[in-house]
């Protein structure tokens, strides 16, 4: 089932090539401005769409990652080039543990077969990740959407005001998304939900994704400065604040686009819910201590330019800094679970906690 | 004693032209890119600068809204003409608290003298307004270098990391400026200090007029995304926070630049001191709760679009968002007193507190 629509018509951010030898994914670099595919079809082309943010998403950078290391053992099926391709995409992005895991998935597979069947077996792994994440942000949606239906239920008819930051949306997995998951399903059933989306500076994956896939579908969404969400949280105008999550850790610390950290201090300030929502694939269940993620420093030139249509249409990046000026660019960091009201998964939601998530992946239990 | 230097020259962000009949003001919508002064020399004039925040800073409006009536009161003195070119310079911005005290004490004057005296007696009164102001901000300075060198103490030689939002330097004030005076005077004293300035959108005057102007000086300063914070300050990596205000209760709450409120926050969660620096004149002893302060919401423009300097040299604004968008943006939010450790004003620092300010304005205490 794919029901998010782009006016109209149902879409995914990544799709196989119909000659199975690539993927057409959407250039993220290019929205919101142009929505176009761009072909990956090798080791190379698909370490350069996810350092380049071309797709980006914790989800979706797992399953671009799958493929490339399928794709990159078209060419060297050897024990040699898959080690050298694990390696390779595994540096694209510190953060996003969904990297690694999708990574490692994949080579367990290949390494088990003989080179002349790696590439057919990787395919068929990274398709079957990609269908995974489609079904497990559906569920992540169904979750949620009990935890937003609670909310209208104390809301009186009143529209449900949702803050959220950066993009969770379906742009970050293949479908759906995380975070805007029960966004759309509740907008889908007639719940009446209205977004403020966090531009999200420096790459303002807030104004040129969320706005544009919310808009797409109708979802009513307000753009709003990074700097807002204290004043709406603490003048009552935020129902609930949900977001994505580039890594979790065995005890709900989560690792998320920088400024998340922010918002969950504003909410907790003013006894708003704070939800997280995420795949199992986002939690890193070797790490107790979110202080232990490695948090990804970018380019300065990130926080110096800003990337917009110009008024005779052209897209230009412009200089907001004097000359000389240096950025520091910390991309993402590290809400505590303390203050995260619950997190939604693929199984449900829980606390974040160790307990919490426990409850949720028993399986993960130390014996 | 004027000692901010731009490129080794010293400067005001308002002088009197030579005719004595306007000021000359630097062009802040110009900045980085351009350094220019544009004449005021009407009450139109006055009230457009303000407006079009070509000047902007609670002090700065509050001089340039004294120098407006007088300017006004030169083409009406008339009663009536007093009166209306009182309401149209208080009605330019709702929140800073500057432009209506010093239209009062303008005004007061004015309305002592006879129709052919008042241009003159406004016109002294506003410069005396002025003078004051560079007095209270290196007043300010002193006081807060103080609180600097406490730290520096600490620090044990390794510069003080002083995270600031918005700009409160000399272009927010006529000199020195409340926030970054203390801040001036550590450097011109040889304490190291380095400076990380947020962005500020939706109008990044931290980018455009704070890098700036601390650049030109020579301060180290780092820009950063209005989403960094958080991680910076839980990461050990600032030392102390040093904001202005354009409001502050008799209870010592804060209103400043939207984004101030996000930044106390995560300030008091990591033991950070916050503190906030002003002139007397930005306290409003009428009102005890920030929450009655009124937030000034700016048109979405400003969030729709951001300023810059095209590779071709050009200044254009660009759009960030997808057409049919809307955007809300407040400009200014509230930081709950117990949230300052310390109010920086002219006669010394306080606790936030409305103990606290009446300590070193006895005079305010109801008899």
């Amino acid at each position: 089932m794919r029901v998010v629509q782009v006016f109209g018509r149902s879409t995914r951010s990544l799709e196989e090539a119909p000659d199975g030898r690539g993927v057409l994914v959407v250039d993220q670099t290019r929205l919101p401005f142009a929505f176009e595919r761009v072909r990956v079809d090798t080791l190379a082309g698909a370490a350069d769409a996810i350092s380049r943010m071309v797709v980006r998403g914790a989800p979706l950078i797992g399953v671009t990652a799958a493929y490339g290391l399928a794709l990159a053992l078209a060419a060297d099926p050897s024990d040699t080039g898959l080690s050298a391709a694990v390696a390779t995409l595994a540096a694209t992005r510190p953060t996003a543990v969904n990297l690694r895991w999708a990574l490692e998935r994949v080579r367990a597979r290949a390494v088990a077969a003989a080179p002349s069947a790696r590439f057919d077996v990787a395919w068929r792994e990274a398709r079957a990740i990609a269908e995974e994440d489609v079904a497990m942000c559906a569920r992540i949606g169904e979750h949620g959407l009990a935890l937003l239906r609670d909310v209208a239920a104390r809301s009186s008819g009143a529209p449900i005001r949702l803050l959220t930051h950066c993009n969770a949306g379906w742009l970050a997995a293949v479908d759906w998304g995380t975070a805007l998951a029960p966004i759309y399903r509740a907008y889908d059933e007639g719940l009446p939900v209205h977004v403020f989306a966090d531009e999200t500076r420096p790459r303002n994956q807030g104004a040129s994704l969320t706005a544009w896939e919310l808009a797409a579908h109708g979802v009513p969404v307000t753009l709003v400065a990074d700097n807002a969400a204290g004043h709406l949280l603490q003048r009552g105008e935020i129902d609930a604040c949900i977001v994505g999550a580039d890594r979790v850790t065995r005890r709900g610390d989560v690792a998320n686009k920088i400024g998340t950290y922010l918002k969950a201090l504003a909410a907790r300030a003013h006894g708003v819910p704070f939800w997280v929502a995420l795949p199992a694939s986002t939690i890193d269940w070797t790490l107790d201590d979110g202080a232990r993620i490695p948090i990804e420093e970018r380019s300065e030139d990130e926080v110096l330019r800003v990337a917009g249509r110009a008024e005779d249409g052209r897209v230009v990046r412009v200089a907001v800094a004097p000359p000389g000026v240096r950025a520091r660019n910390p991309a993402f960091d590290v809400t505590p679970a303390a203050l995260v009201t619950a997190l939604v998964t693929e199984r449900g939601s829980c606390a974040a906690s160790e307990e919490g998530l426990l409850s949720l992946y028993p399986e993960r239990r130390p014996a």
